[in-house]
C-alpha cells in the first residue's frame, strides 16, 4: 500500500521575483522524493513579512511538510522567523544552547549583536546546525504536520538537509512509500506522436504518474510513483517495448552521449562539418567527459570559402545548388571524414534564420549528411520555430541519425 | 507620484515541481516591469485541476495581474482553461473565430480533434493568436482586474507578449508608472569586484534597487525602480563610469554580439580554433543572427592531428609543451587566421575536466591565442569548477579580450 506525503517549498527573497532564476526546486525535489515526499506547490515570495507569512500560512493548510529557503540571515530584509512566528501564532525566544555553539564554532566568548541575532528560535523550534554560516536551521512539529525553515545559500543548507533534516523527516513521517522516478529520453518525434504511442501503457499503469516535456526535436516522458511491486519498473519496460528506436537513453542520458557510447564501444571515431548549426552539435559532443576517446574535431565551415577550403565542397556543388543542398551537405561530410580521417561524419548546412531564407528555401530548411563506412546518406528537413530552436532542431536531429546508425 | 501594479505569475507543470527548472520568471519580471508591474509572488504548481484553480483564486485576490504560464495544450495534463473557469466561475465555449484562424494559418479545411479542442475559450475571454503553435493565449478581465492564460512554450508565449499582450495590460490598466530596468553586463571581473566597484553608486541612489547576477567570467548588474527625475538613467551613467572597459554592454548583449558588433563595424573577419571549448565559443558568435558578416568559420580541432592537419600546429609543439600550452594555442590562433584567411583569428586549448588534469596542469588550466594584424599574443588562465562551468568561463574569456583588442 503506498503512502506519499505532500511537500510544499516557499523560496524568499525579492531577487528571484527581479531576475534571479530560482535553482533549488529541482534539488529539493530530489531530496523529498527518496523521503515519499512529492512537492505539490512551490511559492517565491519577495522579502515582505506579510507576504511570507500567507504563503507558510497557506503552506501548512495543503501539505505535511513546508520548507521555507531563505530570510534567515542578520539583515533587515531577512524576516522569515519573524513570517513564521506569525503564521503559527508563537513567540521567538533567545536560544542560550544556540549562542553557545555559535560561541565554540567561531570562536568567541562574547557575540557580536548580529550574532545573537542568529539565536533567536521559534518557540518549540529545534535548531539545526549550520556547518558554513551562522544562521540555524528550524524544525517546527505542529500536529502531524511539519514546517523547516533552511537558510538562503545552498552551500549552507545542503550539508544541513543531509546531517540532520533527512533523519528529522524520515522520523517524524514514519511508514511513507520512497517515490522512484523514471524519466526515458526520446528523439525524432513530436510530444503527441510519443502520448500516442504512450497512452496505453498509461492507462494500464493508472497509478503512476506521466509528465511529457517536449525539447527541441527530443521528448521527455517522466514516471513517478512508489515501486511497490516493481510498479515503476514494470510501466517503464512497458514504455521501452511501445517506444523502440525513438528511445535513446534515460535519466540525465544525451543525444551526444547516447552516439558517444555506441561510437566508443565500437572503437570508431567521428568528425563534423557544420554551417548553420555554428559549433553547436560539435559543442553538444564535447559536453561528454571523454569524447575525446572518439571525437576528432570538427569544422565550423561558415562561409563558402571555408566549405571550399576546408571541407573540399567543389565551387561546382555551390555554384549549382548553393550552401543549402544536399549536394552539399553530401560533400561536406565526405571532406570531414577525409580530412579528420574518422570513421564517420557528419554534416549540417542550412538556414538557421530569421533572415536568409527566401522562396524554395525558407528559414528553416536544413539539409545533413552522414557518411560512414557504408557510403554517404542525406537528409533534408524542415523546421520551424526562431533561430536557437532551429538551430537545436537540426543539431538533436543529426546527432539522433548518428546514433541509429551506430549499431 | 510613483504607481505600480502587483502581479502574480503561476507556472504550470508537475515537471517544474518533479526536476525541471523554471527559467520563466526572469523573462515575465523583464516584460512587465516596463509595464509598471512588480512581480510580487510566483507559484509554480502541479498539473492538478484544484491545485491551478486555488493558485488562481488566490492570486486573483491579492495581485491586479495575475499570468498563468503552462497547461493550454492539447494532452491530457493540459488543464489550465478548466481550471480558470472553475476559479473565475465562468463556461467554457468553442470559438468559431479560433477555429477559422487555425484553419487558415494551419492550411486545414476542417480541423482535427486535437485543433478543436484548442479553440475552447472562456467565456468573455479575448483569444491571443499563436504565431508557432496551435494554443490561443486568453485575456479574461473581472472588474479591475486581469488574468491572462499563456501557453507554455516561450516560443509561443514570447511572440504573443510582444505583439498583443503588452498593448493589452497598458490599454487596461492606465496610468502606471514604468518600472524602469537596466542591466549592465560585466565580464573579466567577479560578483565580489563588481561588488566593491559599485558599493558607492548604490550609495548615492538609495531609491534605486540593485541586484548583481555571478555568470561565467561574467557578472550582469541590474538597476532598478521608477525613473522620476531620470534616476535610473543617472545612477547607470555613474556605473558606467565607475565600470570602464569592464562593461561590454547592456540588456540582452553577449560578449558575442559585443564583439560581432565591432567587427561589423570595421568590415574585419574572424576565424576560431577550439579544442577544449569543441564548439562552444564558435556557438555562441554563430547564436547572432547576421553573424556570417564577420565569422568565416572555426575548426574544431580536439585530437592532436587534427590540430596537426587542420590548423598546421607542430608536431614539435605538441611533443614539446603538449597541446595544453602557450605554444599550442599560438599556432592555433595562426593557423585559424591563416586557413580561413581572417583578419583575426582566436584558439583556445585547456583541460575542461573532469578528468585528464594532473601534476602542473590540472583540470580547469586554459591556454589563449588571438591573432590579430598586429600580432599574436597568448593568455594562461586557470578556472574552477565543473566541466560546463570550465568551458563557458573559457569562452567568456576569449571573447572579452576579442571584443577589447578591437576597438
Amino acid at each position: 500500500m503506498m503512502k506519499t506525503g505532500k511537500a510544499e517549498i516557499i523560496c524568499t527573497g525579492s531577487e528571484l521575483l527581479e531576475g534571479k532564476l530560482n535553482l533549488y526546486v529541482p534539488l529539493f525535489h530530489e531530496r523529498l522524493a527518496p523521503l515519499g515526499f512529492a512537492i505539490v506547490r512551490e511559492q517565491s515570495s519577495g522579502d515582505s513579512l506579510e507576504s511570507i507569512c500567507d504563503c507558510i500560512r497557506c503552506a501548512l493548510k495543503r501539505a505535511e511538510l513546508v520548507l521555507v529557503c531563505g530570510g534567515l540571515g542578520p539583515t533587515f530584509d531577512d524576516l522569515t522567523r519573524q513570517a513564521a512566528a506569525k503564521a503559527l501564532g508563537r513567540r521567538l525566544g533567545y536560544s542560550k544552547t544556540c549562542a553557545q555553539i555559535l560561541g565554540i564554532n567561531f570562536g568567541l566568548k562574547k557575540l557580536p549583536p548580529n550574532f545573537k541575532d542568529q539565536c533567536i528560535l521559534l518557540e518549540g523550534a529545534k535548531p539545526l546546525e549550520n556547518a558554513n554560516g551562522t544562521a540555524f536551521g528550524q524544525v517546527i512539529t505542529r500536529g502531524r504536520k511539519m514546517l523547516v525553515l533552511l537558510p538562503g545559500p545552498r552551500k549552507e543548507w545542503e550539508p544541513m538537509f543531509h546531517d540532520f533534516l533527512n533523519a528529522e523527516i524520515s522520523t517524524f513521517f514514519k511508514g511513507l512509500t520512497p517515490i522512484r522516478q523514471l524519466k526515458l529520453k526520446l528523439a525524432g518525434l513530436w510530444e503527441t506522436q510519443a502520448e500516442k504511442l504512450l497512452r496505453p501503457v498509461m492507462r494500464r499503469f493508472p497509478r503512476a504518474a506521466f509528465t511529457i516535456l517536449a525539447g527541441p526535436g527530443t521528448v521527455d516522458f517522466i514516471l513517478s510513483g512508489d515501486d511497490s511491486g516493481g510498479m515503476i519498473g514494470r510501466a517503464g519496460a512497458a514504455c521501452r517495448k511501445a517506444l523502440g528506436a525513438k528511445l535513446y537513453g534515460e535519466g540525465e542520458d544525451t543525444l551526444a552521449r547516447a552516439a558517444g557510447a555506441r561510437l566508443k564501444a565500437r572503437g570508431e571515431t567521428l568528425a563534423a562539418a557544420e554551417s548553420c548549426t555554428g559549433g553547436l552539435a560539435a559543442q553538444l559532443i564535447t559536453d561528454i567527459p571523454g569524447s575525446s576517446a572518439y571525437f576528432l574535431g570538427g569544422a565550423v565551415a561558415y562561409a563558402n570559402t571555408a566549405k571550399m577550403k576546408i571541407l573540399g565542397v567543389r565551387a561546382a556543388t555551390l555554384k549549382g545548388g548553393g550552401a543549402v543542398s544536399a549536394g552539399c551537405a553530401r560533400e561536406m561530410a565526405a571532406g570531414a571524414k577525409r580530412v579528420f580521417g574518422s570513421d564517420h561524419a557528419f554534416s549540417v548546412t542550412g538556414i538557421a534564420g530569421p533572415g536568409g531564407g527566401a522562396g524554395e528555401k525558407p528559414a528553416g530548411l536544413v539539409y545533413f549528411g552522414l557518411a560512414g563506412p557504408r557510403g554517404i546518406r542525406t537528409f533534408r528537413r524542415q523546421f520551424r520555430g526562431t533561430r536557437p530552436f532551429v538551430r537545436a532542431c537540426a543539431a538533436n536531429f543529426i546527432l539522433d541519425e548518428l546514433r541509429k546508425v551506430i549499431k
